[in-house]
């Protein structure tokens, strides 16, 4: 279960437990935007920096501004599962990804996701150029 | 707090925890989800049935199969806010639903989301005649 | 489901919801102290105050010191159940409690907490005097 | 960030995300409860099951009877964290087990946990025998 990037996509590996599931016997269905998450902090450290890095030197921190999750089939207990992320645009203040949820190379859940780049007290901030660029030649080479 | 139906919105009360907020300061943003899962519980508690009778009379379960959500404002700790709820289409096998995180009249997130009924396996499965009628009545009042 | 306190005992009630089961049936071991987490919250807000105000006004925050719970029985989706909150000591700089999850007057989960009131940074700080009355007042009708 | 037993201790590194902390700036006290159920469905697969066989091979599962938790210092936001896990007791129908999350070798979170053997319908049941002694092993070389 190791990260891994191969071109343009970011693959975060995890494991499903208890806690992500629900009495319906699958993954609660909210608990998919916390594993995309997960992956964008993986992909964020993968670049070289972090939530907390971004917030110290910079002063801005990322902010989901919209999100669309289409669900294809559920996950289970004990299963491991990998989130695929792809930059899908970078602009002044904001980025967009599209991030899938797979099992065995198996699509389950597809999310569309825009976030804005913030300051702390949650203006609309520049991205830090230093960021941009690296997430820019991310997005270039999809 | 008290939970309200005024024409064809249902309306339900809430408060902010620190179990549903983050280091950022505000409302995590999959806990949205949460809320609205919530809401859709005590919409059909309101119409009669709850989750669980559902299983056990008809032998059939909710499963969210897409979502789009808009953040437009964030919430904070110790908030009180609302799931506003709205029935906008009833098929054969599917329900749709507008969902409005409110806060003293003021929009804070926006969600559509469509369901899918199924069998205890995770069949598709028909919407109970029941439910349906009932979920019909409130759409129509809309 | 009205909040009410008699005597000594503040009784907030609540609703299981998918969110806090998992897939074993039952709601999930870690939930119960969120449940724990809302009651002592809605116990502050009883007592005139909440933990934004207590921030702003006094600049104090509670943590958790230990927490200690036994589960006798398990609860389960939709059903309605209360927290029993029972203040057991009010120190310098610390407030202890007693809380039972119950579900038509059985008792399903049992706890004891212990908090400490820090400072905005994380340092110990004693109890602002008019929170300590009021909670002393609270615990001496025990 | 890996896995691993030396003697008696099982260790499991995870990371903590948005989704672990709070307004409070800290990751929220009940969360250390489900970093701890993480790392013991790990020591089931490090010796060879997991949940889901447990209960497809032997038609059990486990149960939190009671736990025990001491927050001695707050974990933050992008900490890589591990929790360090030591069986301190197999018997008939039960496990204990003493569970402590650390950051570099600082102790921030103490737990110890006390399983209950279940079937399905959640009557106690023997652990199964190979388990059991699997187990023990574990605890033996402690």
């Amino acid at each position: 279960m190791a990260e891994a990037v191969s071109d343009d996509v970011h693959v975060f590996p995890f494991r499903v437990y208890y806690e992500d599931t629900d009495a319906g016997g699958v993954v609660y269905y909210a608990n998919y935007l916390k594993f995309a998450e997960r992956a964008r902090s993986e992909l964020l450290r993968h670049l070289g920096t972090d939530n907390t890095a971004l917030l110290k030197k910079y002063e801005v921190m990322f902010a989901v501004r919209d999100c669309s999750v289409t669900y294809f089939k559920p996950a289970h207990l004990d299963e491991a599962l990998e989130v695929h992320t792809r930059i899908t645009g970078v602009g002044g203040a904001t980025l967009s990804a599209h991030q899938s949820v797979m099992r065995d190379g198996k699509l389950l859940t597809d999310m569309s996701v825009r976030l804005a780049c913030l300051s702390p007290v949650g203006r609309p901030a520049r991205l830090p150029a230093e960021i941009r660029s690296v997430l820019a030649t991310l997005h270039k080479r999809s």
